[in-house]
């Protein structure tokens, strides 16, 4: 099985091809611009590079959100499009799972933690057992200090959230705050690609598990209320 | 500080920008063709994706092996051409350590492991403690069996190596073995760039630094023996 896998969640942009053994081509960049320049190119570029050729896709997957509004609109109409276009299966990850999943080791709970704007963050939380992950709640939006209240042991921080309330986040307990390196604090599209590989294979592929998970309303609901 | 990283010691090719603070860019592709097919052609896109122009570089980093004996010569020649012509520094990075990069919270001991042919893998053991990586032996080359023959406790291989020798490591003890996913299972540039990094920061930027590390002689000179 052959899976194209995007992710335009965040500030980050990334595109992969992965089969069941490997990843065949992976291509992430990290912009203040919008995904809409740059996500149809970066698709053609990772297929071209990955050696095997569009029609030998078996499927799609995508991240939901949350995030950005624009850019999970963006990231999900193409896929959409594409899939669609091929008749092929679609499914819908979600980006903290993704964020999540760099640390599939990890030896602190990981908190995935992405920039939601207005002093808020998209979080969600996991353990990991011999590279087994479990999360451990639903995704959530809600202010950094909330988030770290009731913590007593150390954990893990990924994502752009973590590091606009890093002062935040250090501020609640400095020796039980630990941070990820800045090679892995974005969502890589391969990560996206197996996750949606689990669920193609367990037919998890519900049409409405591809609407965007913004959590909350968008900001222009909120200025008119 | 922006580096440009660039690892072709196995059958994966990647390449990076990264700065202090985030990756910018980053494309892996893992094939069995030549790397000196791609090589530079992916650095002009990476450039190109980062969003900065190629004079804002302020260094190079690239793996120096161990590995692929004709990919290290065509990545390592290319990114000292690059620092020949523009005058700004360049690093050699253990392959090997670019490999564990990817499991800085691990909570097992991290063995990574390159196929070297002939029945050996190219490996090196790390244990990190809060993200801090600890290498505990020089790169070195064996039989995948007599790498494990002293483990005793849980542990986790990454790398082609793992893959190729998998069923022989997994004989040993199963209980006590672990794989990396495949989504990162191969070297991505960004780990090369931050440890680079580090190195022009403490100033290890020593010529003989860069001369590539095969470990063992090439084919063609045991085939004359």
């Amino acid at each position: 099985m052959i899976i194209l896998a995007a992710d335009t969640a965040s500030k980050s942009c990334s595109v992969a091809i992965v089969s069941e053994h490997s990843v065949l081509s992976e291509i992430t960049i990290v912009t203040q611009k919008t995904h809409s320049r740059y996500l149809m190119e970066m698709i053609e570029s990772a297929i071209r590079r990955s050696g095997i050729s569009k029609h030998e896709l078996d499927g799609y997957a995508v991240t939901i959100g949350p995030g950005s509004f624009t850019g999970l609109r963006i990231g999900i109409s193409t896929m959409k499009g594409l899939s669609e276009a091929t008749g092929k299966p679609i499914v819908g990850v979600s980006s903290l799972d993704a964020l999540a999943a760099s640390f599939s080791f990890s030896v602190f709970p990981v908190c995935s933690m992405l920039d939601a704007r207005r002093g808020e963050v998209y979080y969600a939380w996991y353990q990991f057992t011999d590279g087994v992950m479990k999360k451990k709640n639903q995704d959530a939006v809600a202010s950094p200090k909330s988030v770290f209240a009731d913590l007593k042991t150390p954990c893990l921080f990924v994502g752009d959230g973590s590091e606009v309330y890093r002062e935040v986040l250090m501020d609640q307990d400095r020796g039980n705050v630990f941070f990820s390196p800045p090679s892995q604090n974005m969502i890589r599209a391969a990560h996206v690609g197996y996750l949606g590989m689990e669920k193609i294979h367990s037919q998890d592929t519900l049409e409405n598990a591809l609407i965007p998970y913004y959590i909350r309303k968008c900001d222009a609901v909120y200025q008119n209320e």
